[in-house]
């Protein structure tokens, strides 16, 4: 019989996470704070960080040791399957080997577990009793409160309030978790009051949803703001997932010469593809290649420069591939995948040519997507589907024997209702606006 | 590090189903023609199931050989983790190890995929284009959608209006896979059309969905009918699970003392138990704990007796346990668990004293599912919390060091309205009615 599954033991599950920040081509461009435009001092992010994640934010130390209990929460599902996709393969006459790394398999139904439960771990190291966080489609949301729940701390989400009313599922784990929920804006923050004054039925944003997590974080001794992408410290931990997959290869004596994954902050393609880094800047023939959304087309179309991380102009400036901080896509289903920015790790291998990006319409990434659940079972979350239809592009492309690895980022139980759109022939096809991305980049500071 | 999952490679997986028909301390009562009353001929069943699965209901061979296609599409799942769940026995103070074999990872979500794949399969090799069914809370319609798409076969779902209605996510999935999925009554068939006259806004019920998926099969040459449980060739392909248990223990070096599961029609807890029969009858001390709600204690409450397996009087006469075939229990949220009677093999093993049943109220099963989910981290169905709160109850009565194997038959994820009227505290916690049983029990026909 067919081999389909290549399972690691949870003995040599990695007990490091990779840094790749000192074997980057030149260093990362640093954090600037938006008054001085010098680079941010640590201690300035510490009223909403702990200081372990800041010091693994600029750690130069290439392998960081994954604690103990740490590693005991992993276990509860990890190591993640690798799956050879035999049927997909055969759908579409593929010459090429397609593996799939399953991060679907962890309690919130996502790789974002991965860093929350690391995040969640370190602050509760330093003596904070509660996180607070902003959620959009609710992925992020549900992971960290899981994660608080394992290390027994108290978890505030706020959750744009659009998705919050059109997805009260996710709400509903949330609080099972024991983590309360607010819509964005809320009456509990400053901000948050001041848009409700404005217009009481706002819908909110991702943006303002960080701010009130933000604002709720630095105005209380006892509570710190996690984030579930974009930031070092988050790629740092999600390298596990492309960790595991170097030795899964291994286990079958194989190369990958692509890797895939979808883009929205990056977490997930960077933490699959970042252990390759070396590899690749050796020499070694591996293409990286990043899915994103038409409607939000940041690698395909953004520009590499220094800009805010959030609408409100609250963050420090990053450098990074931006559509400018103003971009306001257009509501695609894969609410993941909505972000103006990239993570500047990301943003600097791609800069570097260490990248392919491609952009794809909705309707043709829920085809893929129904094509994966029609051979392999499964459901995926529109996100991955946007890595399930580049894995099939490059598949149809690549020569004999290849081996193509894309990372299964999670599944879609609670996207049914877009699925229901799809099969409804109700999904707009909606691309970006060359005006509209012109106007915010031109909004972008000048550094 | 404690080990958490004991996986077993695929190419360890069982290849035979184990059949405890030949095993059972007395033969098994036959099914009878309910006009007759002498024991159904095969040929007389031949209308709706294909003959490979009439033989396999009425098999003496104590093992039956897992076909190689069917192989392949379990690999895409199986074998399943064995759990241990660490968190859990802590937060209970547990003496006892408890583990949880985790049919949740399966692409329907549930234990369900055992035998859909099954039935699908064999109807294949017999030439069937397309299966009927029925489906109440949706699983079984998700996991034989599922099914017949990887044998490319067509696959019409019967579901109750009402289910229909209340749980959209259902009826995506189905369709998503290729299937088509009907509200009934629908106006496809006679019996269907006949409840319409009568009330255009019938809402349904399990028993008129089966009439439907019945007629369906029995009128259409290329159409045969898949049950979901109950049936004895349904618990052979779910012996899977139990078979691999046993695999799992051994490479632990462990002996269960304690099996758990929770019984609608009987399925996932006779898959469980049964490979366990022999020892048991053997002389080895090991419990089969079978957890069931209070609205509907088919076993604690049950009479065994020849009864009709629908409401509609449209199946053979069978031994069972039962609350009569026209018991109707409250609306509680384990859709799973409201069946009035209990497949034969179960029935018969629990006559004859093999298994401890269990009843239990909404709230204290919910209670221990959210006890699972913020311990373990898993969202469980609320079937399955059924098996963890008799798990917990076992745990705590446990000697030191012994060996509890429940069985997690499926996840919540499209349950969430359930759990949202739980953290609301709106579930009420509705018991049988002891006069309604009664009257219910002396209308079931006299053998």
């Amino acid at each position: 019989m067919k081999q389909t599954k290549i399972i690691l033991n949870e003995k040599d599950m990695p007990r490091q996470w990779y840094n790749v920040l000192p074997d980057l081509p030149e260093p990362l461009a640093p954090p600037l704070d938006p008054e001085t435009k010098q680079p941010i001092a640590p201690e300035k992010l510490a009223a909403i960080f702990p200081m372990s994640l800041i010091e693994q934010e600029m750690s130069d130390k290439r392998w960081v040791d994954i604690p103990e209990p740490l590693l005991e929460i992993y276990t509860l599902y990890r190591p993640s399957p690798l799956v050879r996709a035999w049927r997909l393969e055969q759908a579409i006459g593929s010459k090429a080997k397609i593996y799939y790394k399953d991060e679907s398999v962890s309690p919130a139904g996502s790789h974002k577990p991965n860093t929350a439960v690391a995040q969640a771990y370190y602050n509760k190291m330093e003596g904070v009793k509660r996180l607070s966080t902003e959620t959009g489609a609710g992925q992020w949301g549900t992971a960290l409160s899981f994660a608080c729940k394992m290390f027994d701390m108290d978890c505030t989400v706020y959750m744009v309030r659009c998705s919050y009313d059109q997805k009260p599922y996710r709400g509903i784990i949330i609080r099972t978790y024991g983590a309360e929920v607010f819509p964005s804006p809320s009456d509990r923050t400053k901000v948050g009051r001041q848009v409700l004054e404005k217009d009481p039925q706002s819908g909110g944003s991702l943006g303002l949803a960080i701010s009130e997590a933000v604002e709720d974080a630095a105005s209380n001794a006892d509570t710190k703001y996690a984030l579930g992408s974009v930031l070092n410290h988050v790629i740092l931990h999600q390298t596990i997932t492309g960790l595991e997959v170097k030795k899964q290869l291994e286990m079958i004596q194989e190369q990958p010469d692509v890797l895939v994954g979808c883009v929205g902050g990056g977490s997930n393609f960077g933490g699959l593809v970042m252990p390759y880094v070396p590899d690749k800047l050796e020499g070694k023939n591996i293409r990286f290649v990043a899915a994103e959304p038409q409607a939000c087309p940041t690698l395909t179309k953004g520009h590499f420069i220094y800009d805010y991380g959030d609408m409100a102009r609250q963050t420090p400036l990053i450098k990074m591939y931006t559509l400018g901080h103003g971009y306001f896509p257009p509501p695609i289903h894969s609410g993941g995948l909505r972000y103006h920015g990239e993570a500047p790790i990301v943003s600097h291998v791609a800069k570097h040519g260490l990248v392919e990006a491609r952009a794809y319409f909705q309707n043709e990434i829920f085809d893929a997507a129904r094509l994966f659940m029609q051979t392999e079972g499964f459901l995926p979350a529109p996100e991955t589907a946007h890595a399930i239809k580049a894995t099939i592009d490059v598949a149809r492309e690549a020569e004999p024997g290849q081996v193509i690895v894309f990372l299964y980022s999670g599944h879609g139980l609670l996207d049914l209702s877009s699925y229901d759109a799809y099969l409804q022939g109700r999904l707009k096809d909606q691309a970006f606006s060359e005006e509209e991305i012109r106007q915010c980049l031109a909004e972008c500071p000048t550094i």
